[in-house]
């Protein structure tokens, strides 16, 4: 774990303005995590800012910190990196965990909603996740309040994988210490922010979008119209997975949302049995079923650098509202190859950020 | 009304064993209800048992006292009859109703659900129906307790068709004698069976029918599986009508219905907004939009007459089990106009009885 090209990948990912597509990258540009990270001061003088890069003491204190923990560090491209996870957009480029690393093998769905969840719904996400369990799929939610909680209780007997939005060793809501530090021991914590990280509002849609990669579907048990439970099944739903969804009357409000994406062609579900036939075709073969292309792979190729008139060029095109990749090529003229080095340098600079889509926008 | 032509209409129908189909196919062969009645004894005999015909006197009075209670009789080809019944298969030759006529030539919708309904379903029914109404659909209904009687009560500024089991003058339950009153005075009562008859059981599946048959689509609210809610919206369906169902709780038995039928395919409704969404591009052009046969037109032509090996061949293919008239015809290798008239010979016998899709068995 301690080699200098894990050192050297963690230093990428906990460096300013690396994401994840810039992370692909640099790897894809300089060979190694070594070269990348000896080059990256340059690039980003290149950018226009100067670049704060993780020290190679940094990143080993927090090695040590995670590994102290009981837990270990997944890259992408290792070998348990989970599997649909790897062919989401955006998919972390380093993922920090504890628990049954196994239960990353196996069929998993998510069970997501209310927070403020009503009697009826806990006892409902509680017994579907039991069920879900018992017949041998794991079930991801996000360790929030009610459904969340309820979900998570209902399947840590069976296997049950808590994604969190701070770091691995920090509990929110703080009333979730406890089934966090059971799911570590008898399931699966999942976080993407370095060891020690408290939650930020922004860390919690990427949370969402965790919990939609990493499994074959996505259960809604109550959530109102925009609630963050819908945004992670629509999530779900551009990433090709099944989204369903627990039907409830119309004039209670906990379950307007469900109904809605029923009404969007979610599936109605009852009971457990209803979850496993509309996921029926996807277990054991869950990357065949998606023609995604993989993330990993596809993060299109650099050119060795880009002259001030193509940075300009690029940089004329970019407005503060999220535009994609492909028109700033079409309106530019210039190689793909060429725009995607100076939106790398422009990112690693500080002055873009990337949208899902593959669209950027100017900071 | 009281013309010889209509009287002898009504006694055919009110003739025993002349059903929907057996009447259209009298009338085609006879050119007229007055030379049915006229053959009609003959026929029977031929079918192997005594006839019991009604008479002139007794569908005299009965028209009597449909006119004495301010009620009419509408004989399927009519004027009034409404268009979309006639369009359903086993549309009953003539109907008995009460009320404002205007309200057949309206876009109507079914809405039905459980008699044992909970307050919040009937209160959901009757705020749909008042707001369907509001948007000048006809609600149509069948005046059972429950999500019946609120759908009703929601409509009656609006309108509303109430269709009975029984007789026009007959209020099943009676708790329903003063709604029933109510809507033959603002809206309009649908009977099928004679004047004065006390429902039966076997009255209320055609009820049904008539309900389904009547409107563009049906919408049930609560309803627990195996239902009859479920099987009128069944009939919607095959009939080509639009389905739509009020879903809640997979832990509400009363749902389980409605959810099921979502499962299937029904629309999901959730207020009155969604259910003219569902039915958008059926109003104003209800007939065009199935291109089911008219039941009217489509009887079977008739031979003149059928000789004994032919009915001793049909009647050797018939069971218990309803059998499709297609597959007896292939399997008799007989000219379909030959099969068609031994069927009438023994259905007016009392040997056959027909079943929805054109299917027949022994008595």
């Amino acid at each position: 774990m301690n080699d200098s090209e894990s050192v050297a990948k963690l230093r990428l990912i906990r460096s300013e303005n690396v994401g994840p597509v810039t992370y692909r990258q640099l790897l894809q540009r300089f060979g190694s995590a070594v070269a990348a990270i000896d080059a990256l001061p340059d690039l980003a003088r290149r950018g226009g800012r100067n670049l704060r890069i993780a020290s190679a003491a940094e990143v080993e204190d927090e090695i040590a910190a995670v590994t102290g923990f009981g837990g270990q560090l997944l890259f992408i491209g290792s070998e348990h990196y989970p599997h649909l996870l790897a062919h989401s957009e955006a998919a972390p480029p380093v993922l920090t965990v504890k628990g049954d690393l196994g239960l990353l093998e196996r069929p998993a769905v998510a069970i997501v909603g209310a927070r403020n969840a009503s009697g009826a719904g806990i006892r409902f996400a509680r017994e579907l996740a039991s069920g879900l369990a018992a017949a041998e799929m794991v079930v991801v939610s996000g360790l929030a309040r009610g459904i969340d909680t309820a979900a998570h209780w209902g399947a840590l007997e069976g296997g049950t994988i808590g994604v969190i939005a701070g770091g691995l060793d920090v509990a929110y809501p703080p009333e979730a210490a406890d089934l966090q530090a059971q799911i570590g021991e008898r399931g699966l914590v999942v976080a993407e922010q370095p060891f020690g990280t408290e939650p930020q509002a922004r860390h919690f849609p990427r949370r969402n979008r965790i919990i939609a990669g990493l499994t074959a579907g996505t259960v809604v048990v109550e959530g109102a119209l925009k609630s963050g439970s819908l945004i992670t099944a629509r999530i779900a739903a551009e990433a090709g997975r099944e989204v369903m969804a627990v039907p409830g009357s119309p004039l209670d409000p906990r379950a307007q949302g469900c109904n809605q994406l029923i009404r969007e062609g979610a599936t109605l579900i009852q009971n457990a049995a209803d979850v496993i036939e509309a996921l029926g075709s996807f277990n054991g073969e869950v990357g065949a079923r998606f023609a995604v292309a993989d993330a990993h792979d596809a993060a299109p190729q650099l050119a060795l650098e880009a002259d001030e008139s193509a940075h300009a060029a690029v940089q004329a095109l970019l407005s503060p509202t999220p535009c994609p990749i492909d028109e700033i090529v079409r309106q530019s003229a210039l190689p793909s190859a060429i725009v995607a080095t100076v939106l790398l340098d422009l990112e690693l600079g500080g002055l873009l950020v990337r949208h899902a889509g593959g669209r950027v926008a100017a900071v």
